[in-house]
């Protein structure tokens, strides 16, 4: 089965696009818990992180780190939290999410934006990568 | 100033230890999301992971994902999801939560557990690793 995050990186299904290379491919998240919640993805389906080998595992956390300053810098956000759940889609992801208080990181908060909000917020983001 | 976490590391406070190398020190957490809770820590004392220099980083993330089997071994939980928030103590720590649902993931829920039901999850987690 291919993951909706596999069709995502395939070009198959559209996204907010932050960030590329070889073994990771990262996108503002569907739902939004803050505005400028961003995925981390393997370019390799594995459903878990204890799964996943070497580059991509480290290439994850690498990658997370520098779009994390740049997630910090775009929304001027006091932390940025992280999350690996896992119950929803079998394609390992690591949450980034602006974060003002622990309560931020709550998944039930997400909610859709709008088209014109994720595009602000997407290129401000790559502006500081 | 000196972090609980640096003085838990210098052995000047207890703690449940799980693991201990070089550059990183992995305790049961002080109050428990659910039982087998544990913080992975580096040896630096940095409030952000952002922030945090190799090798200390990777061997944060390499560390988790070994402890994070364990812990899923020794709990039988579907998922170990995992949570950088860092609004209280400023020293970087990587929760590992064992969890059956996304609810499970939320740091409300946390409580303390007696000496006996921390030394045996510490145990039966230290015989997986």
């Amino acid at each position: 089965m291919t993951s909706i995050f596999t069709r995502i990186i395939n070009g198959e299904l559209p996204s907010y696009k932050i960030q590329e290379d070889e073994h990771t491919f990262s996108i503002l998240a569907l739902d939004q818990v803050n505005l400028g919640h961003t995925l981390v993805i393997p370019k390799l389906e594995i459903d878990s992180f204890m799964d996943l080998p070497e580059p991509y595992y480290s290439a994850v956390f690498t990658n997370a780190k520098i779009i994390a300053q740049a997630i910090q810098k775009a929304t001027q956000c006091p932390r940025v939290g992280t999350i690996i759940a896992g119950f929803e889609v079998p394609h390992f992801h690591y949450h980034l999410i602006p974060a003002w208080s622990i309560p931020d990181l709550n998944f039930a908060r997400a909610q859709r934006k709008t088209p014109e909000e994720m595009t602000e917020i997407q290129n401000k983001i790559i502006s500081f990568l």
